[in-house]
């Protein structure tokens, strides 16, 4: 590895996702942070919006518009959904773009448009973008300029499907996904929802039938299996800050066992460093992934014959986003692909 | 109603179940407690076990084999599992009986057998109990020596299909009930696995296809649906002291509609007052009925075609176990059915 | 008791505090809520905006400016600090009123004016106003049109040190209060500071030395050792949505035991229907009061001679806030003191 | 540094601070872990006790009785209070010690039989045992065979008051510690009071004015100030996982002002790689150093002339135990000291 750092800037670094990148990029040893943009708080220290890092040595946050592109070679764009695409498609071509917003996942314009209610602005741009789910589609990411960086919710349920689609173990019209988040996915903007008050101490159901992350989940599951998919997605807020749980009930094929579903995961991901199958029988925590970028997942029967459970984790903040990020900018530039990412979760 | 008061006494009073007796029946104004049982903390006063209803004046606490039953019309019997079945066989005719219990839940003894690994201590008496839930069983209640108080997790989904698959709007063989527990559904015994550190700012699958309560489940939904029913009945323990969320995931029969089964609940339960139907596509909070013994249930359209979801609450320690054995010994004792229960959620 | 029930209008219902009084009124015999002002939420339902209350059968909220006064006998007035003084200077006269916010509760101009950062614009009103720490000051609330209703904080460390100051079993020149509060007493506007992955498993220290409560205390323990009184006050934001714990460190008098300490204010209280001082060595927690009216104290000996720690509790939005402030009510309208009040603690 | 890593070894691997000190030696380049003491767990792989770190390679946990202490060049002793002093009384002069537990904290034989009611067994060691806050006892640790590790709640006092009371700015006889801990603090162990349900949503003291650490605040304080010091200790328990926020309420000496207290502390600790003074008027919260080696420390002006505010937060995990067993291990073994801490801290 040559001795010159990558100069990396956040666009949005005020945000949860910004300081997780801040927190991971700070042991990454072949790069560099040389920009960090944020809005209503330019001009602050990044250590005064988050002083769990105010001891890193960083830039002074500035406006986006003040942003010298020449002082970086890859940006992670953190903004919010929507402002994106303008932005992005109006960088220098010398710059690669991890994208953690949802303006690039959605493939085709009209289901983007049928879902955020505006056309998409940059169709062009999104014909080159690639979709950021790494251990799906690294070869892709390899020579990508632009990547897309998948969703929260729909990273761990693409893991858990897309090689028991592709080899027919389940069928694809039955696919139930009962999500359960923690409260980071909402970000950082104070809304009476995210309020503490209102978060701990319970649970409850929300965006069932009608969360923007289900399409993205569908293209993904359809991308798999080869046809046009549908998928029950109902998400919960739970009270906890970080984690996804996602117990998804699928249909197996004719002569498939609850077994061979999870022999299957275990072959897939053998060599995966981020992503572990846990014996037969045994589910997985949140707990046992937080601050790291691992995916965890068990198998279990279901007492309803011909049905199985899969159990799948992550952190919402790291392989959620951030950290599937870093993973991604990694093999983008062609660097071991676990580099910053050797964090162990913080357990209890 | 006759200023002579029914005498009440309950056994295991130094759980949470116990507890949660006693702050209800504070404001009961037709019964008085005048036994409190308890083993290893017999002898002490019951403030200084729970020191929140210190002000009441109530019996010490005394080992069961000291009880006096003449003292008693009717008993709360929140002993542990397996051990009450000797203990409410040994009770004088006199004595009515709410058991909280496992003991009395299941009617078939092979199942009771299968599930709790030995025979049934007392199978002549089980023919004599009254299944406790009140809403689906209040006629037979009425007439009820001894009621098992339903299990926590078998409430709500019951009471949430049990119109719909009489009336066959629902397919009996496709059921699945994702449910989110609080951590007082363990009890109040140390256990690691309910230790602060182990459940907060996380959530975790348990019991996945074997948990005890999924036969008790799977006999009222046969009793509805007038034939065998397999159910998948995943619970998950969640960072919370109080409440379960049921998200039930059915498939609808011919012709059925999503407003159709939300029409049929708000029907069924129109009159009942601890059951509330929400507007179709609103789905409940376990914060809203927190302490109180109430139901909610929502009902919300699936993407997938021909499947619907129903999202039930109820605090497991209220109408999940206390609460509704106490509505249960008004139903028995002739009394207005809501007394002592006419108390709010408390939210925040 | 006559049957004509006391009409009573909340101003600012869609607060916490407007939650907690809709709560706690349900089940008052004697009055009825006849009005509901709300600003942004005027026109909605009191059920959509708190769903755990959306049985109760209440007016719409309004805008406050169409409001009729003489649709009611008594307001509360949970508006937010600031906006109060003029709203209330322009009732009639019949109109009684128990004011939730610090409008009123600082009877000095000059020290409302250091404090709030603006000339008070009721002063003539303030004249008339009495100070509802109703255990201390019940004989004037008697009498009271307008009472200003206590902080959550100044509520227990008042009632903990008057009667200590009041017969010189302490100093008045070396209290130190550290305060524990839940996030609810932070109201329910967004702000990034209690959105719940702010709050959440962590602890901070808030307002040091310069907390708006500071003054109020200082006025109060002034009352009662006759001369001025500086104290250090030192709140801290806990991971809880209701309670605050607060941890007195006083220094005796010469002869003065910790013991006495305990004995004087058990025998102050001895007959208080909502305190209770705990036996000697004995402290409370937040979670014996949630729900409920109560202040638990306990006093404790110091390792340093000469000191006691005296420790006390109750709900920030119930004794500190709503539930006071329906005791106030009681005793301005001659009713029962606890009427209404009869709510017992949740725990867990 | 050569390549022939120090062989480690931990004693009572299966609590809390075991899976600590295994998580930070993971990363630990000069180390490796070949022997894992546990008791009711030995046979046991360590994965299964702690799944968040069932990807690493490790020993097998054994019961200590079939250690080879050839094996082990140091030792981490986390065995439970009490059970120490013999085990490493018994160990063979190669192997190095850092003892996390209390039993060699207390260097007066007396005071240990006073607060743990037995003569201590190993009077001989310890007296050549070092105290290992490592930024006050350096020098001595270099060369110490045996460490004792401090305990959680005695590092951020000492760390605040040591450099005042060296140089007279505050007095020794008048130290006030409202400390505020975790969860964790109280060990893996099922108890009661550290149940989910006993300990979210609410505070309580407990051990006011009798905890065992106590004696060890005011040993390291009388060794700061030069005479014997009395303190009040008041420890509260928090609904979090980890964390302690010590509020220490201290009297300047005479021409004393809180800015020189900030700057005494900052200037003591500018080359420390752990512990960071903030800015005066600002405090820190423990979110901020979750998971990290760092304390953090602010200063405030109390209200009450003469007075004092110091807030100070560590991990009680990490600076409150395994980190600074391996801070202490790094300086014992000649080892750059921040060799493995250099771990961000988790937020949100």
């Amino acid at each position: 590895m040559s001795d010159v750092k990558v100069k990396v800037g956040i666009l949005g670094a005020s945000g949860y996702t910004g300081a997780e990148l801040v927190r991971i990029l700070a042991h990454h040893e072949a790069s560099i942070i040389t920009l960090l943009t944020a809005d209503r708080r330019a001009g602050r220290p990044f250590g005064e919006v988050f002083p769990h890092l105010a001891h890193i040595n960083l830039p002074t946050m500035i406006k986006i518009e003040d942003a010298d592109w020449s002082t970086v070679d890859l940006i992670f764009c953190a903004l919010p959904h929507g402002t994106t695409q303008e932005v992005i498609a109006g960088l220098p071509d010398h710059v690669k773009v991890v994208d953690l917003s949802a303006d690039f996942r959605l493939f085709d314009p009209a289901t983007y448009q049928e879902w955020y209610g505006a056309e998409h602005a940059a169709q062009d741009l999104q014909k080159e973008v690639v979709y950021g789910l790494t251990e799906l589609h690294r070869e892709k990411i390899k020579k990508a300029r632009v990547v897309a960086n998948p969703g929260c919710y729909p990273t761990p349920v693409q893991l858990a499907l897309t090689p028991l689609l592709e080899s027919k173990l389940v069928h694809a019209d039955d696919i139930i996904i009962d999500a359960k988040s923690g409260v980071t996915g909402a970000g950082r903007s104070p809304k009476e929802m995210t309020l503490f008050a209102e978060v701990t101490e319970g649970i409850h159901a929300y965006g069932t039938g009608g969360h923007r992350h289900a399409p993205e989940i569908e293209q993904g599951l359809a991308w798999a299996s080869g046809s046009d998919v549908v998928v029950n997605f109902s998400p919960h807020l739970m009270p906890m800050s970080r984690g996804i749980l996602e117990s998804i009930y699928v249909k197996m094929t004719d002569g498939t066992t609850a077994e061979d579903i999870q022999a299957a995961l275990a072959k897939r991901y053998a060599d995966e460093p981020f992503v572990r199958i846990l014996p037969f029988g045994v589910t997985p925590q949140t707990r046992h992934v937080r601050g790291s970028n691992y995916v965890l997942m068990g198998v279990v029967k279901d007492r309803v014959p011909g049905r199985v459970i899969i159990v799948a984790v992550e952190d919402n903040l790291v392989k959620g986003a951030s950290g599937q990020a870093v993973q991604n900018m990694n093999v983008m530039l062609g660097l071991p692909e676990t580099m910053g990412l050797e964090i162990e979760p913080l357990f209890p």
